[in-house]
Order: C-alpha cells, then structure tokens, then sequence
C-alpha cells in the first residue's frame, strides 16, 4: 500500500495511492497520516480497504508537486549512518578518524523533525559557501517503540518506509562537531519521497532488515550514484531501533534514516557530493565537483526489479533565498 | 496565564490554571497545547478569556499527579547550555577541552521529543551504571520560527515558558560524544515541569530575553542548589533562537532549552550532580556524591519574589524498570 500527504494544513491531507503512483483517493479512515500512525492497527486495514477500492474506482489524477512529505512534520527525525564506505569516505574527506566500533557501533544522530520538505520542493540555499549537499536515503517510520526493545522485537515496528534527502551544509559540519554537540547548524531541513510504502509492498526486496535494491539519485538530470541499499547496510533498521531504544522510548510517527547509502565499487557512483570530493582528493590531489549550487537539480529514486518507481521521485532544485 | 495538560491520550487534554495553580478548567479554545499553538494567534485571547472565566466561577481541583507534560510530546526540543560555568564544570568532569569560541558561539544539540515525561512521573532507571543525573532548565515554547530570524525578531516567538528535567546518563555521554554525533543514548526522556507559563506572567522577572529568578532543585527533601537563572546566562533564548534558525525554520511548539543554570559563586549550589561531583573532585581528588539511585526524589521549581510556585513543582522518583 501507498500512502502520501496532499499540502493542506500543517500535518497534510492522508491519501491513498494507486500501485502505479499515478492516482489517489482521500483517506476516510485519518484525516493524516501522524493520525493514522497513531491508531495504525485500526487505521492500517481501513486504509487498505481503500486502496483497494482506489483500485476499482480509479480516483483522481495525481500530481507530485501537490505533495506534502509524507509526514510534513514529525516528533522525530533519527539518521543512522549504516552504511561504513560513506563513514569512511566523509570522515577522510574532512581528515577526521573513522569513529570507534565502527562496524560494532552504530552512529546515529538526532535530526531535526518539525519542518519536513516535500518531495518537490525546493532546497532554498541562502549562502552557497556553506556547501550544500545531497544525501540519498532509505528511512523507515516507526509505530510506538518501548524502551528497551531488542533486534528481534524490533522488526514488527516498521510500518512504512519511504525515500528521503538528508540535506547536509558540509562546510558548516567541521565547527559544529568541534563543539561535540552534533550537526545542528549543518543540517537543514530533510526531504522525503512522494509516497510511504508498506513492508509487504516491497515483495523480497526487503529481507533481513535491509531493503535489496538500488537508489538512484541524478544531478541535473545525470546519474551519478546507484548503490546497493542492502548488501553494504552494516546495520539492519532492527539493529538500528535496538540501538536507539536502548536508553529512551519512541512515539508512532517516527522516522529513522539508514544513512547515505554507499557501496564500496566505485562504479555504483555516490549518493552524495561529498564522497565524490573525496574520491577526487584521492586520484588527484583536490575536488572537482562543487557542492549544489542555485539552478542544480537533484532527484532520488528507487526501481523495482521491472523498473517501477516505488516512492515516487525526489525531485527538487535549488533556489537561492532572495529568489522567492 | 498558565496552562497544562491533563494525562489523557497521546497528546493531553489542555486545561487552564488557576494563578496560584491549584484549579483548573478543560480549555475550550483547544482540545490540546499543541493545537492551541498550531493557532495561537486566535486561541491565546480565547485562552485568556477562559482564564478570567476561571478566576470568577472556580473551576475544580488540580491533583498536580494528574499532569502530563504541558506537551506529552513535541516537535522538536532543542537544548541550548548557555550556562558557561555549567560548561567549564562538566567537561573538566569528563577531562575534555571547553569548546572554541565558549563565549561567542551557542552550543546546542537536538533532543529527542516524541517520549516527554510529566511533572510526577517516575524516573525509570534500567542500570545504574549508566549515572543517572538530573539537570534544572528553564525553557521557552516558540511559536513558527522562519529560517534566518535575527535576535532582535527573536523575542517575539517566545509564547510560553517551563522548567525541564533534562535527565542524563553521564557514564553514557563519553562514549557517544567520541563518535561525534552528539549525545543520542545518552538522553533519556526529559521532564517538564506542571505549568507553562506566558511571559507576562512573569512580569519584570522576564527581561533581556532571560528569566532573572532562582531556580531551586533538592534532592531526597534536601536542597543542592538555588542559582539565578538571569544574569550568568551567556546567550539569551532570543540569541538562541537566532542560533537555531540560522540554517532552518520550527514549527510552532518547538520547546528550547536554557541548558543547566549554573552559577559561579559556589553558595548557590549546583543544578546537576555531575557539577556537583566536578568540584568534590577539585576540592579533595575524587567524587563523593553518587549518581541517582532507585528511590531517589528530584524536586525543581522556581518561586516568585513573593515565594509563590510558577511552573509548579517537578518531583520526580527513581525508580528501576522491574518495580513497575
């Protein structure tokens, strides 16, 4: 089932979306999709009800660029970073030591989540020496999640997973982890895909915790990465709710990220500019590739095996402030 | 004006508070806190209508273990710690460098907000090696906060006031700050205190964007420290405010914290145990206070210059997760 949020209001509009993405019905079992987390064990079978009347009724004609992140704001936004080529790549970029128990350890970070962007929404950039830079994602959203919940408990609490586009200011990112407080300031606000998917409509795809295909993200309309999100993930979504859970609980409506999703075969390209930099540095001595500058596009999406797009497309350009 | 919530679904029931905190009446201009400030611009003189309504017909008994946190839960909780000599303190505790630019640059990190914790509820505490210690905030509850607000546009999106528990487990904090990600598992849910207050309510007390009064914190009946919360105050919520916006916008309901008042002069006791453990070890090269333990009660409040209660009283339990 595909679910995703008509703008409207500060929570969006709950749709129902056809297998194909192309059409959409209103929800009647939540008026949101946070509602429908909140109550999902009634809200999930209704809304499925109505996607398979969405399939017999046809609905109406959708346009992405009326959506809203699935969840436009969230009670919390946690990034992994799972993936150990990008922790690697990043770290060396800016001469930092990979962190301890790297492949024992999972990172993750606790990200901003009262403003989400939609999937077609610009990235406004109001001084492009900060360095703006995509990163490619799988994330998962949450269902209620008990402090203490172990590995194998944890799988029964994803409930959606979705694309997102965890926007880093890399120039920003040396000051602030100095001050060994996080990201804060080099993380503005985050874009996600168009739709929210359930696990079963994954199919095999998505099998030990980890989601078996590619990620495909273009800059201006060329590609530049199509990782393996599966293979490389060190730590499953499992792993990655045990670890967050260990000392705290988590409401419905969560998101958790995997972590720019990186191979280690050059050939798969990058999910974000910071690894290519760094790639450069290593060939030849310093970068090439600038960060995003006003007029780039960037798009992220993910196959299936017969080449349908799952979440829909990520689909957002940069847009300098005053140009509003 | 004050307001609370009573315990009752995920995000509370909002009532209206008698001024002497000891009446209620369920609010009608908002089902919830969060509503009120998704519309707060209509609902706060609908608020202080029903407030004034209160005052003249009574309203019922508040049974203060009936409180969730005025926000069960929120969108974001950013914790500043604008306290220097909270700072200087605790990283010597943990024998690290104080940050670059300590008086110049606000630290921040980003909280978890989806699990907050009433004013009475237990302190669960699932291993005690993990230095379980409690740490007295003031906090403000900001209203739509647009990416790029300067300081002097700050004040004004300051709509609420509260006192916060941001609980810590110490022995946890090193070794996620060696990852350089920030304090994930290290923060457990934080506390908040009955009420949340308007600014005009705390009268010349709330000036130059900081709360000039004592903050009073007492462990097991006993008190351990009453600093001022006004004049030590490195950074003011609208400096901090200023701070966070600078790469991104919040969403009205975003709680912001002051970090752990702290005061130089020692008289004024400490408002954590880990400051309180720093200067044992100073003073005779080794700690004395223990972390909290099972049974122990933190109790933190603020008192007019009359020595009347204005958030009401946080008191909190420890307790371990098998005495539940």
């Amino acid at each position: 089932m595909k679910l995703a949020s008509l703008k409207t209001g500060r929570d969006g509009r709950l749709i129902v979306v056809s297998p194909d993405g192309t059409r959409f019905a209103e929800a009647r079992a939540a008026a949101t999709l946070q509602a429908a987390l909140d109550d999902w064990r009634r809200a999930e079978p209704a809304l499925r009800d109505e996607a398979a009347r969405l399939a017999e009724e046809g609905g109406q004609p959708l346009d992405p660029s009326r959506l809203a992140s699935p969840l436009p704001r969230a009670y919390e936004w946690v990034d992994g970073s799972a993936y150990v080529n990008h922790i690697l790549l990043v770290r060396k970029a800016r001469g930092a030591e990979p962190p301890p128990g790297l492949y024992e350890d999972p990172l993750v970070y606790q990200g901003g989540s009262g403003v989400l962007l939609g999937p077609t929404e610009d990235l406004v950039l109001p001084d492009e020496a900060w360095g703006m830079d995509f990163e490619s994602e799988v994330c998962v959203v949450l269902d209620d999640v008990p402090q203490g919940t172990t590995a194998s408990q944890a799988a029964e609490h994803v409930k959606l997973l979705m694309l997102a586009n965890d926007v880093t200011y890399r120039n920003l990112v040396p000051a602030e982890l100095a001050k060994s407080f996080g990201f804060f300031q080099s993380k503005p606000a985050t874009a996600f895909s168009p739709f929210a998917v359930t696990p079963d409509d994954l199919g095999e795809a998505w099998h030990g915790g980890r989601l078996h295909l590619r990620l495909r993200t273009s800059l201006n309309g060329k590609l530049v990465g199509d990782p393996e999100a599966g293979p490389e993930m060190q730590f499953s979504f499992p792993d990655l709710i045990r670890h967050i859970a260990k000392t705290r609980a988590f409401t419905a409506g969560t998101i958790l990220g995997s972590g720019t999703v990186s191979n280690a075969d050059r050939a798969r390209g990058v999910s974000c500019l910071a690894e290519k930099r760094t790639l450069e540095t290593l060939d030849n001595g310093q970068p090439v590739t600038p960060f995003l500058k006003t007029g780039d596009r960037v798009q992220i999406e993910m196959l299936t095996s017969e080449g349908k797009s799952i979440f829909g497309r990520i689909d957002q350009r940069v847009r300098h402030r005053e140009a509003a």
